[in-house]
């Protein structure tokens, strides 16, 4: 199952442990605060107000940026292995296009100034944008991911790994097809996307709105409430039943019978064969039209599982729920199923890492003539799964090398920076990663030390002595041996000991 | 030269020529509007004014943003070579970290409307988050790139590259060190990427603004004017001198005397040894210190140049001013010497395509005790040369292939979906790239269509009679040639099949 190399191998320096500490600017030790955000309200902000970030957002410093661009493309890579191709669409969207498509949360949209022209608002999800681009561009059919920043005027918790800005990862089957095929590929994808990211155990709840739906009608809710009774469910993952009960009777004005119909339904789930049976044949939610469609569904979506071969760990939880009002059919969420402590001293609560669900209804919303195009997909929560793999490479004091280059070109002794600007040129011609100190005449001493602060490999030496033998003095960072090298083979040799 | 894969070259589809067709939704025929972004006022927009992405701003559909990935590749495999580590800073920056920065430029800042908290505007470049960012982590050495968008409430010019939200792809080097290293680098970086995109001739120009700013001392201006009277000569790469000696006399106030002087000295340009001797030995000029300063730092700079060989291609010109305020050294921007006619209709009139320079008090405006950390930077003006490689690839007819996928798994009759959704598990699980139509039962003409219109390049094809041989007819969409293989093989032979 690994196709993606492990995120937490292979990412220690050439030299390993022996490599002695970082320079803070270049390479950042994920063990000793290199990868906090700078934290407002720390002494050195006192003085000016305006050195931070806003609030709920943080900038990300070349550790952090290194490992997010590994994980990231394990991500791509999965989403590509399934053909999808990419688009980007703009940081800003009218505020109309945001309206209406979120309910109660769109209170959390960052507006625009208005200083003239079109009202602006920053893009909530990615979602509604590939919905407005489906409909705008008369698309139908498609298979895209996309992989951007998000804004949300939330309470952030930045140590669960949620910010105010931050990444989303979609993948989204866009067209009518035969039913749950794109379906099963979605929960196929969170599957491969967490396995080989190697998080843990994991388990994906699975649920489909027409069954709850279902329920609440047969349960006497009337269609009006049908949202809000499914907000309310969704709090399940985090308090007992008895909370949401007093939920649903007291705040939202359901019938303590009602609630308690719908309580024997929903708390529900496990062994999907036998559980799609039992309620296929519950005399009550039989009779109801899109429970009935919903469960048939969910039958032909475990088939395909199966044949997947991923059913171990795919639950039919009635539970689940979902905020967003756009889901129209399947819904699923992935949680990790037990915290990663072996190497952390406080345990990351991350919540779920991944979710998704089927919207029918979204792209119709944006079409002139309300032409719908069916879609399904996948929202990988990358920033939960960074906290993780953070807090993972902190506890184990691995290091992150954040820059790639081979071969530090260095001079013994002074007047050389001629012979240096030369050299670095021809490795640099070559495509050899290369970097030399700026200064007019560095000892030797620093020029290799800066070796081992930032894990280059190799330094290439050049001399008085070397420029008249033709050669260059080619130095193992690591094992400190030196090897006199023609200068005509100097490109050769340094890939030759490069060579995975 | 040719470290960086050609953009123009190996992007056609593996069937080359022979491919037919795309279809619309998976890969985008450059040749047919299928990169141009969808443009407001159409037929469509009047039907619902919320179908259209804010002014200035567009979509990126597949083949653009496969293009642009290619692209951006290449900046980076140069930014890398040269040791940089990657950064990211928040689209969002508190307005006040923005404001005073950029001169008269500042009206075009995005501000966000107040939800309550702080006052936030997007950020107007990645400088001065790059500024703030080294004074508030108190870094005082680093060599990091940034690629990410920008906002700026500029007129939008989409056909010349110019959006309100864009690309910029910097490189920047802070620290002190000897004089003009890292400023020599700069213009090597700008020199490689230039040249590794095959954009054709190109030419930078280098000037310095302590030689600007001594030229307007011993030209009687006051200090207080150097920066409007900069603004002015600037753009002298747009309108003739007698313009913008009207402009200095008329508007900013400079006596017609004071004027012509500035005339003589910042029409200068070219070779730049004897320049740079003549001006030495300017009598006036030579008592100046900062034009001395900056003199010495030029003689200094043309030497590294010429040590990096590159000195054909760049020009001392006192004419180069640049527009923005925070510059203290040397600046520098590159043009292309002609429009690439060859294949293109309408040229493209794309102004410069890099810039850059010194800012060593940027950081300072930040630190708290205002600590200064000299700056050299450089920007790639990545959204000019992706027009210029977009109207390129169109006039040729080249097609961008917008997904990776290597193989569709196919059935060629009814009742097959279960065996179709087992091999292609099979297929992921060993890292291949494989599809499949969500369709249960399609027809074996419509899988091999979909090949030939999406580029894919091989088939695997299951029926009754494979199954029961335990083979699999592996076909080659270009040639149609299909041998069957036995299934355990399979995995082997398509790696076979697709080695490059």
């Amino acid at each position: 199952m690994l196709r993606v190399v492990p995120l937490a191998a292979g990412w220690l320096l050439p030299g390993g442990p022996s490599v002695p500490r970082f320079s803070r600017a270049r390479a950042w030790p994920l063990g000793h605060g290199g990868l906090r955000p700078w934290r407002a309200g720390s002494a050195e902000a006192g003085r000016r107000s305006v050195l931070k970030t806003p609030k709920g957002t943080r900038d990300h410093p070349p550790a952090y940026t290194a490992l997010r661009e590994r994980l990231l493309a394990a991500v791509v890579t999965c989403f590509k292995r399934h053909g999808a191709a990419a688009i980007d669409t703009p940081v800003l969207e009218l505020r109309e296009t945001l309206m209406g498509k979120y309910g109660e949360e769109a209170k959390l949209i960052y507006e625009l100034q208005d200083q003239g022209g079109e009202l602006l608002a920053l893009r909530y999800d990615l979602t509604v944008p590939f919905a407005r681009y489906l409909a705008m561009n008369k698309i139908t059919n498609m298979k895209r991911y996309h992989i951007a920043k998000v804004y949300r005027r939330d309470n952030p918790a930045t140590t669960r790994g949620r910010y105010r800005e931050f990444y989303q990862c979609d993948f989204d089957i866009a067209g009518q097809f035969d039913p749950m095929i794109p379906d099963a590929e979605c929960l196929k994808i969170v599957h491969e996307i967490l396995s080989d990211l190697q998080l843990g155990d994991f388990l994906i709840k699975v649920n489909d709105r027409r069954i709850l739906n279902g329920i609440f009608a047969v349960c006497g809710i009337p269609e009006s409430k049908f949202v809000t009774a499914c907000c309310t469910v969704d709090k399940l993952d985090k308090v007992p039943w008895e909370e949401v009960r007093g939920e649903m009777v007291g705040e939202k004005g359901l019938s303590p019978e009602a609630a308690d119909h719908i309580g024997e339904y929903v708390q529900l789930h496990g062994e999907h064969c036998g559980l799609i049976e039992r309620l296929l044949q519950d005399p009550k939610l039989s009779q109801n039209k899109l429970a009935k469609e919903g469960l048939g569904d969910m039958k032909l979506l475990f088939e395909y599982l199966t044949l997947f071969g991923i059913t171990g760990k795919i639950s039919f939880d009635l539970s689940l729920a979902r905020g967003l009002d756009y889901y129209t059919g399947v819904i699923f969420e992935a949680v990790l199923l037990q915290q990663e402590n072996e190497h952390v001293e406080e345990p990351v609560s991350v919540g779920s890492v991944a979710g998704g669900g089927r919207y029918d209804g979204l792209v119709g919303m944006f079409d002139p003539k309300g032409r719908k195009v069916p879609c399904v997909g996948v929202s990988i929560g990358i920033e939960r799964i960074f906290s993780i793999l953070e807090q993972r490479m902190k506890a184990s004091g691995e290091k992150v090398r954040t820059t790639e280059t081979q071969v530090l070109v260095a001079t013994p002794h002074k007047h050389l920076l001629a012979a240096r600007l030369k050299l670095i040129s021809e490795l640099w011609a070559a495509g050899i990663k290369a970097e030399m100190l700026y200064k007019k005449d560095p000892k030797l001493l620093k020029q290799l030390q800066y070796c081992e602060d930032t894990g280059i490999p190799l330094a290439a030496i050049v001399g008085e002595q070397e420029l008249t033998d033709g050669v260059v003095k080619l130095r193992d960072v690591a094992t400190r041996v030196e090897v006199d090298i023609p200068r005509e083979k100097l490109v050769d040799e340094i890939r030759r000991r490069l060579e995975p």
